[in-house]
């Protein structure tokens, strides 16, 4: 980090966690710098294919439309030198599924682009890539640990997989200072629903909530891995100020996160929003979204994450009430 | 596999483990099919960046000159079919090492351009490709097993586990039927001594028989899991013939072997081939080659592979005494 203040860029900036991360650095006012002290946020460039949302006004935002995969104006946009990456730029789930040469496009040669771009930095930047529950799948033990082999059983969690093995070798050989944070899902979801297939569990809430009807295309015994959208911001940005020497030589952790069924999900629903808004909930399987899904664990044992400081939510209750809150 | 024979393409088929498939395949005349029967060699073809060795004289063997990152060549090699792909070309551990883009190229944009080329035949071709125990390394159990975390230490393991990854997804989209053999050190290879860094266990065995001298980088109590040439040229054939139901899910298989130190493997020598030839090899300690080599596990429990039916040799007396026979 320079003393003249942190440089940081988010791909996938203009999507709802990058916009999140973008929010709380620019609330934050910089990054924790190594002895514990705070480096001002000199400049946030959010880099997207296109940005949709209403702009963050701030004199130091800047915004990038490209395409993750266009190395020349990646390498324009950190020209000035970068500190620190949120590589947040995917293709989610289901659509990496539905199309596999999208899928290797962003998420493979997405990240490559990225990994080369921060390699020429003068000095390794820091980067921080979230990847999924999605690298697990398959015979799994009934708690996933911090040991347990990743067998993804998707194009999206294969993709993800071999994006942590980047980011682990180009940090190995000093290119960059990178760390991976396997994401539970997030929920609840503000805004429209995504192609990603676990998108159903925001859905049945957020919708219900704001009085609409909302489809579950999983069986209500159905369990999930999941953490809330503030907490998910929080881990990122944590990920990002932990010293070199915390990570050490494995750059791949499995964040903490809690196991909630459909059942739990809308039980909880009909206390904090009424029985009325649960109701708006009707079940409609979907052999596509289950194949996806429930191929993912939903129980893990998070030892190495919560030695490190990340932390959990203490229920589903406190994340719908936080999400009622906005 | 057609009717008309089997048409087998070799990437890698000008080096050492390629020309020796290659022979095995024409001794054998082609592959076992499905019900136990053996389908006809019909063509098999050798693709390769240059063929130093002395051309195999048969009318069923092609060769093809060229880079494996040709896409347009590859599909043109295999624009009248392919039944079956033993993928073997790769920049080896210490190559990939030192030319970090290099090994990227060749090892995972060209098992990609493999990947795809099999993707556009009529059917899904089988296809063998070959890992390697440098996809485990780091803080490792004493004995590695079938369900053990792939932590790669070195760009080669990385490339080597994100071509399983990708065999495996591959598979689970039908665009190829994939089967990953995770190879031992290969002893005694025989011929130059290339750049892999494990080729010293090789070394100090071939050149005292042949009374040269040669060097040790590592030291004597250092331990390896080995495989001889003639039992990973059957392994390959066996995992290419294997049906698929056999395999399930999970493409990805540790190979058998046994474990040698280095100086079981000198007394072993010095009783074969006398005291004289074990005293030619002198020790040299070389880090770069311990920083690889050193990492890698040296002991597997292989209860998957070998319920499947793959074997290991029964000591390194055995693996010297047919080295010596050639």
């Amino acid at each position: 980090m320079t003393d003249s203040g942190v440089r940081i860029l988010i791909t996938g900036g203009g999507g709802f966690l990058g916009q999140s991360v973008a929010r709380a650095l620019l609330a934050r006012g910089g990054l924790a710098s190594e002895p514990g002290g705070r480096t001002a946020l000199a400049r946030l460039t959010l880099f997207d294919q296109a940005f949709s949302i209403e702009p963050i006004q701030d004199a130091r935002v800047q915004y990038v439309t490209g395409d993750v995969l266009d190395r020349e104006l990646l390498s324009r946009t950190c020209a000035a030198g970068v500190d620190a990456v949120f590589h947040l730029a995917s293709v989610v789930s289901a659509g990496a599924e539905a199309d596999f040469d999208l899928g290797m496009r962003v998420n493979l040669d997405g990240m490559r682009a990225v990994l080369d771009t921060c390699r020429r930095q003068n000095a390794p930047p820091r980067l921080v890539f979230t990847s999924s529950v999605a690298a697990f799948g398959g015979a799994l033990p009934e708690t996933v640990l911090d040991t347990t082999a990743a067998t993804p059983q998707s194009s999206y969690g294969t993709q993800k997989v071999i994006g942590e093995l980047l980011v682990n070798d180009c940090t190995r050989k000093g290119y960059v200072d990178g760390r991976t944070l396997r994401l539970p899902t997030i929920v609840v979801r503000p805004g429209k629903p995504n192609r990603a297939a676990s998108g159903f569990m925001s859905n049945i809430l957020r919708e219900p909530i704001k009085g609409e009807a909302a489809v579950c295309p999983v069986p209500r015994d159905a369990r999930m891995w999941i953490l809330s959208p503030q907490r998910a911001v929080d881990a990122l940005v944590h990920a990002m100020e932990l010293p070199a020497g915390a990570w050490g030589g494995n750059r791949t952790l499995n964040a903490p996160g809690i196991t909630v069924s459909v059942e739990q999900a809308l039980n909880a629903l009909a206390r904090i929003a009424g029985r009325d808004a649960a109701a708006r909930v009707r079940f409609e399987r979907d052999a596509a979204i289950e194949n996806i899904v429930l191929s993912w664990p939903v129980q893990f044992a998070t030892d190495r994450a919560e030695r490190l400081g990340f932390k959990a939510d203490r229920g589903i209750d406190e994340i719908i009430e936080a999400h009622i809150r906005g």
